[in-house]
């Protein structure tokens, strides 16, 4: 009977694929491109983007209000107002064409140029225009007040976008401030994407007795698209090593890293490691993983790229996809700068039975209660997609533990 | 000096608008289009989808072992193992060519069609292997044991995704597993952008003294696209009646809905609403939302289209399309299951003040800490765009709440 000969924990499995990965020549760089700044969203850095020039460029009144010199105001109050000479308005977009002299003001919109010897703005709420020409200044402004000043946001050359950092709208919106319409960003990794096994047919197609849809191919290109990577299908091959051989060569060819769904059997198992080690060194790494679902994952490098082996169940590969090709499309991507996870705290509906030492991913389904979420298990044999799509997320219960508690607090990983 | 009558609640002024939305002609439905799965994620479905078979389709083992009638079965032990006849092994991808009769079993692997009569699988690890032609089965299995049922994940018939699902790679696995490679989904919404000011030019252009480049209409758009929706940018117009009513107009024939960033200034906010008002039934519903940032917020319908005047200033803009835009674009999607949002729990780090009665949207950055996440309010006069991209999301800071305490716990809405 082929079984593991050895079962790691999910984090050094990880770490012993990604620690290959980054010895090789492939780990040590990302490929880089320019993409238009509509297009930058979600993409990741490929350098430190530098300010060209400080933000904002010139002064700026954040109010409706009168550019004023502030020392002309000192003392002002609705009882004793200071009264200024207006000397203009400033228009907007434009460089005003005016100084402000002791004892002058000029009419300000927000988001106006502050015209060069004023150094502070009165808000229109504490001014009272009574004469042509004039204005009475009721509240004494301090210098700087109501006014953005040069460099204020960011300062000529300065880092404001680290390299590896994915682009969110705010970023997208702070490089349009600097003029940076055009970004250097890591290509999206490609990743090939092959289903083996004799029974597996395209979703396209009928089935017949015996037969099964490929549904990894799709579950997994989404996955892979949902990560930043460009995911390139090789169909499906049957169990037939000399034909899985020359597709998985053509595939590590043009991609930058490949993930085979295994046939289910355990021998079609041992297949896809043999042939996963005929390709590259060092080869296969890690052969069994102590989660369930998904023990029979293969890790493996390649000459430089990494190959994984996944299960071929589709509840197991999704949940094995997520935990080991998430991580590796980021690395290629660059990432650098690491968020916070999107999770829920909710409490545990059920108890959660675990074999110690063994790292177990549960899908839960989240019901909202006066007390907040509740997180309910849903239950059903790991082949059953469906089980998955009435799910919102994950619960994780660690190797040391048993299990879980009805009414314990978990972490559910959002899907 | 021109002011808001009436400052709306955030919630009061989301439900006026969804509510004259939803009575409008355009608020009754969606416009669907069909589109191939590979492309599906993240799509929303424009009906329920029913499975046209039941899945599995055929009865399966979930392991490798041998097929059986479990009755042959009872009793069976290390010690007193029942002698089963081997009459075949089950092809992979095909319904096997014999029955199991009473005292028969067939080799079988994971994945593999149960045999005809067989009502059970016995897994390897428990039989032994001594003659060719038989084997020796050396514990008991129960009916149905190891053994996927047909229609065990879903029945023909059964509604399996409801309409108005965002499809996940869960859900799009599920599609592919029943044979539905095409799927009808909301059409993505256009959503018109428009940035109006004089002192406002375009992103890829020189900066003059008074100038600012157009950054709302690259952080809307990405907040479109991230949304579902498919911006379309009308481009800069400067603050002259008859140029925004026309491009307006424009944006509104061909879009489901336009956003026009006002110039920050109150004659321009004003200018907006009395276009808005100018193009269509019945106008300007709110102008003035209690919350901060964001208070000059125009939300209103035009012969059944949503259009929203937004501050001209970028961090405003985007909080309160995230407020705003967002919930609209997902009612034209047709979204009905609301997922949980992924939010993360943190310890406030410093105390927050705000008004009673005002809501308050405060960006934060997550800095982990031994106890969970420590939220650091990322401050910054609400002009300056990097001032967002230093944070990780938002804190709300309740109506009714005079402010927030250091070492409370808050809930962060991630960016």
């Amino acid at each position: 009977m082929p079984e593991f000969l050895q079962l790691l924990p999910l984090q050094d499995a990880l770490d012993k694929l990604m620690g290959a990965f980054d010895q090789s020549s492939a780990g040590s760089g990302v490929i880089e491109e320019e993409v238009d700044l509509y297009q930058a969203l979600a993409r990741v850095t490929a350098g430190a983007i530098i300010a060209p020039h400080p933000l904002p460029s010139f002064a700026r009144s954040t109010v409706d209000g009168y550019a004023v010199r502030a020392a002309d105001t000192y003392g002002a109050s609705d009882g004793l107002p200071a009264y200024l000479t207006v000397i203009g308005e400033v228009p907007m977009g434009q460089a005003p064409a005016f100084n402000i002299q002791p004892h002058e003001s000029a009419l300000i919109h927000t988001g106006g140029m502050l015209p060069e010897s004023a150094d502070a703005v009165v808000m229109v709420e504490h001014t009272q225009s009574v004469r042509s020409g004039e204005v009475e200044i009721l509240r004494a402004a301090a210098v700087a007040e109501n006014v953005l000043e040069v460099g204020e946001d960011v300062s000529a050359g300065q880092e404001v976008i680290p390299a590896g950092t994915q682009l969110r709208p705010a970023e997208i919106g702070g490089l349009a401030g600097l003029g940076i319409v055009r970004v250097r960003v890591a290509r999206q990794p490609r990743i090939g994407i092959i289903s083996s096994g004799d029974e597996v047919v395209s979703a396209d197609m009928d089935i017949q007795p015996g037969q099964v849809r490929d549904i990894n191919a799709y579950t997994l290109s989404a996955l892979v698209r949902d990560t930043g990577g460009d995911p390139v299908s090789y169909g499906i091959v049957p169990d037939e090593e000399s034909i899985l051989i020359a597709t998985a060569r053509k595939a590590l060819e043009t991609c930058d890293m490949v993930v085979i769904t295994a046939g289910s059997s355990a021998s079609t198992r041992d297949l896809t490691a043999a042939v996963i080690n005929r390709l590259g060194k060092p080869g296969v790494l890690v052969h069994g993983v102590n989660v369930r679902p998904g023990k029979p994952t293969i890790l493996a490098v390649c000459d430089g790229k990494v190959m994984i082996g996944l299960p071929g169940n589709p509840v197991s590969a999704l949940v094995i996809a997520s935990l080991f090709v998430v991580p590796v499309i980021r690395r290629l991507l660059g990432v650098r700068i690491e968020r916070p996870r999107p999770t829920l705290l909710a409490k545990l509906a059920l108890n959660l039975a675990s074999s110690a030492g063994r790292e177990d991913w549960v899908a839960v389904r989240l019901i909202k209660s006066e007390n907040g979420f509740l997180a309910e298990p849903v239950f059903g044999k790991s082949n059953l997609i469906f089980t998955l799509c009435k799910a919102d997320g994950l619960v994780r219960i660690p190797p040391a533990a048993t299990g879980l508690s009805a009414g314990q607090s978990v972490e559910v990983t959002l899907f």
